[in-house]
């Protein structure tokens, strides 16, 4: 059973529980994300977090993934420092928020994949993109900067090819963006993308539901903690993982059967 | 002379200084290791410290580099946390250990190379996989978590691509092994794969000793003390360097012949 | 209109504002650098930062970029402890200066690009290399250490791709420094490299001078701030460069037409 929200403007919504797709909605702007965008993505990921949605996908309406932030906000807002500030900020804890969502974070990109749109792509556990997609940082060529994503361009390409981009406002394509990390899967067509997201969330479902929230809080924690405590912590993760889901986990590998959390979503 | 110790009886030793071979030997399951295996990579890397072996192949016995941990051990422990913690955290040590080595750590990868056995080709120097071999982070898939290891998968891939293998319990082939950094070098077949070995050997020992040593823990400590204090040390120790080690490779150098460490391990 | 200033002995430097451009110049040595190249590497960095050029491009005379440092010099000074640890530490505030520095910097490479001169190519924002290029660090072959260096090494292309290179003393090629990411593109020959670097400049001199400066700086931060305070910190240039070069950058992007920053140097 598929139930469609559309109490949102920019977005559209579909939760076939355990999975949730968010469709970013302005194509008259490529998908720009405008302050109201951010609010409702931000009250989506509350969500995804409160029902334990176990996948969320995350792709743009009419060929375009994300133009990036839009610039009429800006404009808006530019003689108002502080409003500037807020409204920079405010994009970035989203940013925050959905790179560290406890459910599997998955991008489908296609067309344009620019500034802010980058940074979401960044956060993903898994981007997959169209071989036509263009990936780019034109912040500097507009006299701004790309500031709430640069660390997590960082995060997934490196200071200096993150460097390179930037500083020339570089527009790469795909296979330079699988290259460089930023994507993970081409695919050739809307077909092809698709059977590639249905076999990634089979993998992502066949995962144990706890054990993939603490794995991926412990992988960010690689880069905020020293390693021994990182590594005593862990320990106790893992006693706690082995005597609850590990129970069934290893019962269903021995018995050569699906876990009990494999449950596809509905069709 | 080649001299092969016995006592071990989860591995098998082999040693020809300046050059130490460990094969991980329980092919009944895939060379998953126990804790006696553990404890026993941990009696072979004291050797390789105290004695000064300049070179540890790691290679798995009949096909396989390593399934991972023994989830028989697991089971046994699995109503005692305390044991179970320990159990872990027992491993996160070893690999800790073999990451630190003052030695060139080099693994032979063929087969499945699995959690915790991707874990210990994830802190080697050189990697060399046979195109066959088949790499996974099985462990959300069983309902338990790859607790020991996220940190140095890491530090090999990057985090964002840590996540997707985790998070989807992803199966990934020598190629994209190759491709995403986790190895270094595919080999054909064992016989290509054996001179890929003797190449690498060769290198590692035409470079000094004590220089490989102190330029290992230079780089390990890139990640754990600020720039300049970390520069500061490497000065001082560029500047014994060169007066000890540095006087005979420059020399050689300049007389166009191989400096005295070069002796290659006996036949 | 083209300044070129010969007060240096060891430089060429060609000033075409805003774009600066050194030509390491001891053809002898391969461009090896002594203490007098790294002082005047300093010196031209100083001018650099002070008359804010917004390129600076580092290449070698006569078909190579850069053997590393000059075994003359440590061979002066290898009697004198604080001699030596501030002849090296010396050369490592010069890269630090490099990396560091507001402009963007682009490496063209060719020939030997070894020890001192590969830390030079890894600090740089492009690295355009012809494909006959060859990458090293040969210092533990010599019996020392590549100890100002290692960290940026390091940043460029991992911990673990750069215990290899630096353990084994390996020589790679420019196929394998652009799929390791210590260079961004390959050139065929001296013509291809010279429209490859004009294309860089054009795209470098299309973003704001400040925007690329403060953006520089931002993505270095990434590893020396917490994530909340680099954030919030970004907000605030953010909303700085929406008022200042953000004006003209999105007035010049809605009427389509260059920004008045994107002056090409003089021909």
């Amino acid at each position: 059973m598929t139930i469609i929200n559309d109490i949102f403007t920019t977005l559209t919504v579909e939760r076939q529980f355990p999975v949730l797709t968010v469709t970013l909605n302005r194509p008259h702007v490529a998908n720009a994300m405008n302050l109201q965008m951010v609010d409702e993505l931000m009250q989506v990921m509350a969500q995804v977090e409160e029902k334990q949605y176990r996948v969320l996908v995350l792709k743009g309406a009419n060929g375009n993934f994300c133009s990036g932030g839009d610039i009429k906000d800006m404009q808006l807002a530019k003689n108002d420092t502080s409003a500037l500030v807020k409204l920079n900020r405010t994009f970035g804890l989203m940013i925050e928020t959905a790179n560290t969502l406890p459910a599997v974070v998955v991008c489908l990109l296609q067309g344009a994949v620019l500034g802010g749109g980058l940074g979401l792509a960044c956060i993903s556990d898994v981007a997959i993109a169209q071989t036509s997609t263009k990936f780019a940082l034109p912040e500097t060529s507009l006299g701004i900067i790309p500031a709430q994503i640069a660390p997590f361009v960082v995060q997934r390409i490196g200071l200096t090819a993150t460097r390179r981009m930037a500083l020339l406002g570089l527009r790469i394509d795909a296979n330079q963006a699988l290259t460089m990390g930023l994507v993970h899967q081409l695919a050739n067509d809307d077909v092809d993308m698709s059977q590639q997201l249905n076999q990634t969330i089979k993998l992502a479902l066949k995962c144990a539901p706890n054990a993939n929230q603490v794995t991926k809080a412990l992988l960010h924690d690689v880069a905020n903690m020293p390693m021994t405590a990182l590594l005593d912590n862990a320990a106790m993760s893992f006693a706690k993982a082995i005597s609850s889901e590990g129970v069934e986990g290893t019962k269903a590998f021995m018995q050569k059967r699906p876990a009990h959390w494999t449950t596809l979503p509905d069709d």
